[in-house]
């Protein structure tokens, strides 16, 4: 059971400057995200993109953004449950969250802080029935270690660069590659494009396009994609793995069950404290609103800090908070 | 007339965000400040001092956050009064406001933009009767242009940095110099301290320990400053000028008789939007209070945010506000 003041929801931006006010008032925190990195959507979908609107930064990228407020925070020391969803919490005796996430790794503290973002990004899936009875057993939409395919045979799904970009790096990797992509034309960029079908035409890779998956079979295991072609029909490819690369899409997911007053996909907050309906449970950034809500990093800093003033009080109804200026003795005083 | 859209009272970080904000809903600004730099007292009070708590920063200097704030709304071109003093607003027939500083500058506006931190840093100034009868005919506060003291005969009181440092710095300039300071003992940098002393052996300067202005003469422009001493009882002085640099004090100032709700030396603001109780003037940063207020840079940036939607709504009511995030086109697409 990992123990800390503050659970954070969520290691984007706004859930780890959390970590930063919090710190500034002796509280630990411990942050889970389902993402297998911190820094949300700034590292997981435009972490090479500039930010212009971060006061103080005439333009920064997303990734290096991260990157500072990971530095920012480190004196403090938080940690991290990466790769977990955050699926339930249930109050305790002492008044007090039991988190546990979707591989069951249990987290217990004072305050639950969700800094959920746009929720969980969840994998856009393909529409064939049996799907879901083949996931982890053949079937995985995010490729965290390509070391997995080593010497398989995968079948990969999608037309964008995610789906270019893994079926150029598993030709490496696997001892067979098939990407099929429902139509003629890629979405990625010209360069990829070309890498995928110079290595089709050297036969190292199979590439079908006009095609789509449609069914999956196997017994407790995958062994077959079976493939709809435009002009040739059916085809089964036997594979040891399938990979349907088409995005991710965000998903406010377990948390809407938490009971939380939800509107529009978001996390109703008093912008007082940013607290929910329930005591102990803060929403900031842009999984909240409020009337007025703008969903921008620069309000979640806002938001994090008058979160931690109230958190602090929710932990020590008795003890006075007193506030102090970094500027006067830096951050070592804290 | 100085015309613009949101009038923005202070330049300091909070009142220099606002233009970028305001720039990407196309409302143009300008800024008033009584201190004659931007930046406010970061500039003025702790260039040099490193603040750790802007988010995505882990430190950085006062001055190079004002530097920064800057660079990042010179798209936008904002204008700025600079050295002068807010003074009065009054409403015109057409809805908008007329904002006068103490130089008789006039500014008019839809929208009035209170960013003024911890008020006008007023001089603190010596219990001298006739004191202000003298203001700008010999006595001065604040040197702004130190040329104006060529070849002049000048009286400096004051036992700080800045006393220190422009009585090194005048001692070139001027024709005399002399530094009265209360006590023997001097409050600012050792190296300084020592360039004075230094001075006075060489016969470039007087200066005189454990003496203080009682008294000012002069028809209508100052002639003498009459010195106390401890030991050496009263001394006439003839000079050109005085310049009493016993540091800076925050005070509201004019703003006080604007109408507005203060509680504590403070404006009350709606959290909505940061209105005050008079439509069309906001007030943001450091001298608004709410419950749960802190008074930190980073909340200003957010009010100073959620401020300019409302102004947008207040200048054109019938207009829709189209929320665009600068990631997807940078700021020259605004």
């Amino acid at each position: 059971m990992i123990e800390t003041d503050i659970l954070i929801v969520g290691a984007g931006p706004v859930g780890l400057f959390t970590v930063f006010e919090a710190g500034l008032v002796k509280l630990r925190c411990h942050l889970v995200d389902s993402l297998p990195q911190a820094g949300g959507q700034l590292s997981e979908i435009y972490p090479k993109k500039p930010i212009y609107d971060i006061p103080g930064y005439p333009s920064i990228l997303a990734g290096d953004l991260v990157d500072r407020l990971m530095e920012q925070i480190a004196p403090f020391n938080p940690g991290f449950t990466l790769g977990e969803r955050a699926e339930q919490i249930e109050k305790t005796e002492d008044d007090k969250f039991i988190l546990t996430t979707n591989k069951g790794t249990k987290h217990k503290a004072s305050v639950i802080a969700i800094a959920g973002g746009l929720g969980c990004f969840e994998p856009r899936k393909p529409p064939i029935a049996n799907l879901e009875n083949f996931e982890d057993k053949g079937v995985e939409y995010i490729i965290k270690d390509p070391e997995v395919y080593r010497d398989k045979r995968v079948v990969i799904a999608g037309g964008g660069d995610s789906a270019l970009d893994w079926t150029i790096f598993l030709a490496d990797v696997a001892s067979e590659v098939t990407l099929i992509h429902r139509r003629q034309e890629f979405r990625g960029a010209l360069d990829s494009v070309e890498k995928v079908i110079d290595l089709a035409n050297q036969g190292r890779i199979s590439l079908l396009t006009n095609a789509q998956a449609v069914g999956l079979n196997g017994n407790g295991k995958l062994t077959d994609v079976l493939i709809k072609h435009k002009t040739e029909g059916n085809i089964t490819r036997s594979t040891d793995h399938f990979i349907p690369l088409f995005g991710l899409s965000p998903k406010l997911g377990p948390i809407a069950d938490w009971g939380l007053n939800i509107q529009k996909n978001a996390i109703e907050v008093d912008t007082f404290d940013y607290s929910t309906n329930v005591p102990g449970v803060y929403a900031i950034g842009d999984i909240n609103t409020y009337p007025g809500k703008l969903k921008l990093i620069l309000c979640g800093f806002h938001e994090a800090t008058l979160m931690v003033q109230s958190a602090f009080k929710h932990i020590y109804p008795d003890r006075k908070l007193s506030f102090k200026y970094t500027t006067v003795n830096g951050v070592e005083a804290f």
